[in-house]
């Protein structure tokens, strides 16, 4: 499509310039027509930084060292990171049944959300069928969530750092987005303080990313309680993004945050995508947590009409659902979840010996932040320094994705510090980092 | 969910209750904070009227004659069209290759885009694979190209009877719909002048859906060439759904509309659900017309932008694309046709046969329109009359799918026969027509 002319420098800018025209009237009443079509406003309103970069991003490779990317939050690049055979066979099966080839309800198979359902259930969040929506990945879940809770000109309270699609959805939607703070030195807690401030009476909803991109934390209980009490104060809704839910390393526990409450209104999105390692089969859900019935039947409504849109997910994924679940062997999840602990102490440890870098040790998902506001680069084009966290709204940060191979990683830790040291000395050298496409 | 009370009556209205409460305001600066989330108003005003019938609809049974579904355009209900053997390899083979658990750029691979284009480029309508642009779907596929053309307050030509989508997609976005008529009486062809009529200057484009859902029509090349000129004329660009393309009878043919035109831009919407029997794998496609760059850039830029909210379809059935269009044996989509052909023609006697009902005669796609004009129906709940047309903005007219196993399409008419000759005698006795579940 060669739509966007990206230009990328040192201090992590992200500039998208687009060939736009004025927008002048089709037709006149009274004049002879003319040709005059001009794109929506809303898919001008409608842009997604990561894909931005990662799909049309053209970077000059350096001939002699062969690209890693640690960009794009996609753990089956570089193939190190299949999924379970069990998953894969579970698909065949769904597929020689030929008994998923047809529609599903909008919402998902029935026997599908009850699966889902009886997974996540417990006795502290329990979930029936009706509680879940099955969605087309969790992008899809997050668009449906947000799409019923919030109105044009109302506002929701978003993560900084914090995952991009937020903003790209809600600004499509002529939704306002507010940015409550992180705290790096806090193992990337929210600024409770900073957040309740955020509130007022046009605040549709609070989303909340745990374990988070890019961040790589995991919230602990005693902090979900707290972010639960302003939530519950304040009466506002929660959009729990739990992508990476049980992704958690060994030393932490993950909760559920909808199990910490009993009054507050939770939509928490999920999916396969991660967890299962098959982010582009685009499965995800809604898990509708509402025991006091305050979302009651109009936003469980709203979210079947909207999902009546496209239809939901692929048929043959959501017959796989169920053995996805059942058989996927724990041995599958703790492999991931040990080699990305392995990667992140790795990672952690070669970038914290870097003059100038500050890598903030993560707890789950597959990411780690880099804060590099204590160098000094000189300004370079054409040069994608891993993720710029300008993506996440977070100048001077970058992200890098863990689920590289280990040799690969080691390799890439001695660019970047082969590369920060150079330009640390001011010296402007052949450009050999291209940690990206 | 049972959000929906449906209750149909014989003149085929199709009423839809819903509890909803009047908004009111969450919160007064100043005041105790307390709960009250309220669905937004877009999902409030996204309603599909297929989906809520069939999605939750409970028809009292009747326990001597089991349910004959003639409703939902889903070829795969009976099982007695299978999908080809090849489709379901191709699947298994992208399953295997492990090269398509990943994420694909939001419009697609570009190797599969590239299929697509090979595939329905011609002479006269040359294509590359950046013209096209793979989605979860056909629904998606138009709501992607209604979401790029159309702004809130702008209008679109829609055709009724029509597939009901369109409206539902419009109405969600505050986009306007403007219907034009087909008429039964040529073979379901556009008004032209009715046509002609709507266009005003805030009119975003005209949607042409050949062949037809709900009517089975399918227009000649000199009747298409009509509808550009008035295209060409006021300088509308043609949304075409071509869902049912290449699904005609043999006495017919298909042309794509972009074939027939060398400066009306057109989308095109495509997919694997109907010709390929598995509307479930949400595989669909818009394939960009625009020969006279009138589109240019910005609606290529926005249909990017729009597909990155939710990024495309399952990579599975993305990976399956080239074998499932290359491998499938010509004689399954030949099969599939004489099948449809062989039930339209065995429905059209039948029900031509029947006092008061008026059914046209089919040339493609796999639905059969019948009126029911002349009828004198008592009202009568809980009853429904196959797919009633007011779903398709069309009362006193029923859709009949053609797609039910041959045994069961002579036990459906002559069950419609029957009910018919008792209703039309003015006899209340038992309902035993329940062609939907």
């Amino acid at each position: 499509m060669d739509s966007y002319l990206i230009q990328m420098n040192g201090n992590s800018d992200v500039h998208v310039h687009r060939n736009g025209n004025s927008p002048s009237l089709r037709k006149v009443k009274g004049r002879k027509p003319r040709w005059a079509v001009r794109a929506s406003e809303m898919s001008k309103k409608t842009f997604n930084p990561i894909r931005a970069i990662v799909d049309t991003m053209k970077v000059e490779p350096n001939p002699n060292k062969p690209m890693i990317s640690l960009s794009l939050g996609d753990p089956t690049v570089f193939g190190n990171l299949p999924t379970d055979d069990e998953v894969t066979q579970a698909v065949k099966e769904a597929l020689d049944s030929g008994n998923y080839n047809g529609y599903a309800p909008s919402v998902g198979y029935q026997s599908c959300r009850q699966v889902v359902a009886a997974y996540y259930s417990c006795p502290e969040a329990p979930l029936e069928a009706q509680d879940v929506i099955l969605t087309s990945g969790c992008s899809q879940a997050i668009e449906l969530a947000l799409a019923v809770l919030a109105n044009p000109g109302q506002n929701i309270l978003v993560p900084r750092p914090g995952f991009s699609l937020y903003k790209t959805l809600a600004l499509s939607m002529g939704i306002e987005v507010k940015f409550y703070n992180l705290l790096p030195e806090k193992a990337w807690e929210i600024d409770l303080k900073h957040l309740e401030s955020l509130v007022d009476e046009k605040t549709a909803c609070l989303i909340v990313n745990n374990p988070s991109n890019p961040c790589g934390s995991v919230f602990s209980k005693s902090h979900l309680q707290k972010i639960l009490a302003v939530a519950s104060r304040q009466c506002v809704p929660i959009l729990a993004d739990e992508i990476y839910g049980d992704m958690v390393f060994a030393e932490c526990k993950y909760e559920p945050i909808a199990t910490l409450s009993t009054n507050v209104p939770i939509l928490s999105c999920g999916g396969l995508a991660k967890r299962w390692l098959v982010p582009g089969w685009r499965m995800g859900w809604i898990l509708v947590n509402d025991r006091r019935d305050i979302f009651g039947n109009e936003i469980r409504d709203g979210l079947v009409s909207l999902s009546q849109r496209i239809l939901g997910p692929c048929t043959i994924v959501q017959g796989a659902l169920e053995n996805i679940i059942h058989r996927t062997p724990p041995e599958f999840y703790h492999n991931t979840l040990s080699f990305l602990k392995s990667n992140a102490d790795l990672c952690y440890a070669a970038l914290s010996a870097v003059s100038g870098l500050q890598p903030v040790r993560p707890s789950g998902a597959m990411y780690l932040m880099v804060s590099e506001a204590l160098m000094s680069f000189p300004k370079f084009d054409s040069q994608c320094f891993c993720l710029p966290a300008s993506c996440f709204e977070y100048p001077n940060f970058f992200r890098v994705v863990l689920t590289v191979p280990e040799e690969l990683m080691v390799e890439a830790c001695s660019r970047i510090q082969e590369f920060c040291e150079r330009h640390y000395q001011g010296s402007e050298g052949a450009q050999d980092l291209e940690c990206d496409k």
